[in-house]
């Protein structure tokens, strides 16, 4: 739970820093919620990105943006969001990984744009390695 | 965000102090997700059932178990847990009002007896008449 | 796998031992599928409840049928089933511990009455504290 | 249940010889879920794919891959994946039929690229067609 907190909470800074408005998840290896915050005024349709967003990261071990770009039109994992009650499949969602490399969660972020999801998802993501064992 | 995040430390401290592993969720005045936290080890079952408890509690603006009385066999809200994508009609759900007595959002604990889910709740949401301005 | 696949033929063996058509399924510590059969002419409806059983039991670490006593009408945790996309809380479902105590994971059957259904669980269970290391 | 126990093995077998991790599901010819295994660290999210892709080769007795091109934005069964709680349209599912051409189940083969699923899954038709009377 602390290591999940000190991932939202790195991630809501990142957020106030650059004055955005964001709902952040943290899953667990199983793919679980374990944290979740919405800052003030936040999209509320976000509250389920950014969940989803998470465990899209923790399902298929990579950043949900990289999924994305595999499930376009005529990509190969084209309409894999209709598997698993929904996928979310651009950026913002990032594995979260200990220190021998193993995904134990992931984080995902969602508020304003993609590029600025995935900013602020890296942030936490970076604190989640800093505090890795 | 911050009163939300105040009512789940409540919660937590609570939960320690009677060595209890819960889930905690606070929802805000539209129902809608706005702080999660488990703690390690609690049940994973518990993660929905400690968001619907807050949901329940805000949707109605009464304790969960107050419904529940309501909701049993031959008794008026017979079943309306069918409703709303599925409600928690047992104790741990409390609703979080202003100054003014108004329901602003809820707080759910689910991790252990309802007894303890309710105690664990009420912590939190004194947390939150404490802080209310 | 093999661990899991281990639950499987031992339940698998007693319900042949028994003369009973078992589905069976394993989860893990995240309550994700991890292994399932259904034997020839088993029940269909019985593929969902004996998943369903396997994640009831991992997700409250104790067997489903202990949380329905606790969810019959009048009880504490009455309509909890209306949780986590649905719970079946009749017996027949087990969690699957390591040697240190540790829940990591489940057995769920379905496919006869809910005391066959407990009984070749179990099998399936011991199975697997036999193997655990 | 012996038949698509040795479909799923010989995908394991396969998966195992190139070095992958796959999810593994066989449905019967109801399109229920008959016999599923996920190799160890294999992914989270490929466990409802696999299972999807089976169930949509038999929904419609021809490889998921097939539907696939005809479910393509311009294509005539664009969107076909909101029918059917969710179909998934890109390979890795694969028909079973047994020796007179009838179609009696299918299997589904997730965890890596398309191809390679696709190759995985075709080792497990194979053993069937072989074990078919």
């Amino acid at each position: 739970m602390e290591q999940a907190k000190a991932v939202v909470e790195a991630s809501v800074r990142k957020a106030r820093e650059l004055n955005l408005l964001m709902n952040v998840a943290v899953v667990d290896a199983g793919g679980n919620l374990k944290f979740f915050t919405r800052m003030d005024d936040a999209w509320l349709g976000s509250i389920d990105i950014a969940i989803k967003k998470a465990r899209t990261a923790r399902l298929f071990d990579m950043p949900s943006g990289d999924l994305g770009r595999l499930a376009q039109p005529g990509q190969p994992l084209y309409h894999i969001e209709f598997s698993n009650d929904g996928l979310i499949t651009f950026p913002g969602g990032i594995p979260l990984q200990d220190g021998t490399g193993h995904v134990v969660g992931a984080v995902g972020v969602s508020g304003s744009t993609v590029d600025n999801d995935q900013v602020v998802a890296e942030a936490g993501a970076s604190a989640f390695n800093a505090a890795a064992p």
